[in-house]
């Protein structure tokens, strides 16, 4: 049995969170893997009820889980996610972007994941107040630029695809930070010698995400890049209603949806669940190579294909062109699992 | 008689300065309005032959003319422009992104500019080694803020258009940093009752950009943003083709084209002139407001409508789907003017 940690979030959070219980849950009855599910706090909600964001006990539980899910938070997010990947040391954050049929992508031939640094960069809190200036500390060691080039490679090696990593940075300007990051890719990029590796500065790929995205396979880059081209590359294949993401590390992992708790919807039973099951998916992905446990994977599978399959016909919420409800969408997973 | 200063520049930047002047010499001989143009070199090619990207008598040329103009710079472009930007306080970099006729953009009502201030953030240069991590200062100032803010809501009011102000920023992560940004322009905004003023972080703008542009009007935002965000707002109205840019201060400007050097088609009188002969378009209306010369302002217009009028009854280079050199198509502009 895995034991997985679920924060339940603001917003649209809990309603997702039903969702993702109930797959959950018909996973563990009817495909026979099995889950022990505790909900937790934190966000906004927690941070009104008990003056933290992020309380102790639910640190606490997560820590005893074998991962944990995190539905999204709202004003007070950063707060919890950003002082989680860095407390459980969840260095890789992975955002998939993937063109799907029936869904409004740019083009239908999209595969890319960006891997993205979690850890540091302008991430660290790490700012000062200089009277009528301020400075924040933009910090980039060699140690995590080439422990997130080595997962990004490994992530090229496993992909049946192009077989490319494209750094990304903005090295012209920050010649140090981003000069030790293009270095720590280009000596990790020696070690695999069939996946081609390249380099682009930031703002050419933001434009080129938009120009020709089916070039891309997998992007390495630093955190607050990482932020803005996952953003925009969700957009690319069609919005933030499909957009899974993992933060990973050696030991441990947290997925969420990329997407944020949506107030203006919150309640009224309409939000997609796609990314945050899609989540799920990647989770069992993870369990899977952590326990080599096949059964995983093969549910894993199964889950994704279950939501394709009703996207594809149609079956799907409002966000993008249905007019399932939340439930009704969850419904139609569970019953075809 | 106005005097140009030209940064000819390296990769296609000889070839669209070529067009330029034919241009600028066209609008002397038969639209009366005089100029007077030196040639400088900076960049590549004088760092090979001074041992300076920016060599001493180009920049005492440029202090001694009324406005620049700077084709695209190679590698050393950095060293080039981001010290003229620091060096004259050219602190507003405006970068306009409209639909035109027959360009592939992502929808056809898009009509926005982000103003981005260009003289802080990460481009001061402050970057440290230590061992085996590095360290760049992200610089934000009350007083650079409120100046770039009072530029973008003057820029507001002066369009006939949706009366908006967007400031971008990551103030949930940089708090202390963005959290000044985003206070002064929300200070500075009260001096504006009539334009509305809206706050997004930049993950969300990267998305929306796609997502909804033709809600934009003024964007503002910090130097590094901006630079990502104009350049993927460029592509999303059709690419960089058509892309200005203008980099002003109180005393002087600068104008280039958003787009680099390109040295894969460079010396094949293939480039699109477009986007730098749309910046001396930015700099007619800049040298019309100053002057309070209302020739410049016509001559502006007349450029710009001639150069659309070209490319939607298809005379246009290869870039954008035509089949006309650089030089030919100058020739058609210089004609039409
Ligand atoms: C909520 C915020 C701190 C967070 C981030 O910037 O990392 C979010 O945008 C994300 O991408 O997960
Ligand atoms: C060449 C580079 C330093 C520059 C910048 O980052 O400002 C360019 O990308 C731009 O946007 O003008």
């Amino acid at each position: 049995m895995y034991k997985i940690s679920l924060i339940t979030g603001d917003g649209i959070g809990p309603e997702l969170s039903d969702s993702a219980v109930s797959v959950l849950e018909t996973i563990h009855d009817k495909l026979d893997l099995k889950f022990g599910i505790t909900k937790l706090s934190a966000g906004d909600k927690a941070l009104e009820q008990t003056g933290k964001a992020l309380p102790d006990d639910t640190v606490s539980a997560i820590k005893q889980s074998d991962a944990c899910m995190k539905a999204p938070v709202g004003e007070s997010a950063a707060d919890v996610i950003v002082v989680l990947r860095r407390m459980l040391d969840l260095y890789a954050n992975i955002r998939p972007a993937k063109s799907y049929p029936h869904m409004p992508a740019l083009r239908d031939d999209i595969d890319m994941v960006i891997v993205r640094e979690n850890t540091e960069d302008l991430y660290t809190g790490k700012e000062f107040s200089l009277g009528d200036s301020s400075v924040a500390l933009r910090i980039i060691s060699e140690q995590a630029s080439k422990r997130i080039a080595k997962y990004a490679f490994e992530t090229a090696k496993m992909r049946n695809d192009k077989k490319k990593v494209t750094c990304v940075h903005k090295s012209n300007v920050m010649r140090v930070t981003d000069g030790m990051f293009a270095k720590a890719c280009t000596e990790v990029s020696k070690d695999y010698p069939d996946i081609s590796f390249e380099q682009m500065y930031v703002d050419a790929c933001a434009m080129n995400l938009i120009r020709q995205p089916q070039e891309f396979d997998v992007v390495v880059t630093t955190n607050l890049f990482g932020d803005i081209l996952s953003d925009e590359s969700s957009q690319v294949v069609g919005g933030l209603g499909m957009a899974p993401a993992a933060n990973i590390g050696d030991n441990f992992a947290l997925f969420e949806p990329v997407h944020g708790a949506a107030f203006d919807i919150a309640g009224q039973n309409i939000a997609n669940p796609s990314s945050f099951l899609l989540s799920i998916k990647m989770m069992l992905d993870w369990l899977g190579t952590k326990n080599s446990d096949s059964k995983c994977f093969e549910v894993g599978q199964k889950l994704e294909s279950t939501i394709f399959n009703l996207v594809k016909t149609g079956v799907k919420t409002k966000d993008i062109g249905g007019d399932k409800t939340t439930s009704e969408f969850t419904k139609q997973i569970t019953d075809n699992l």
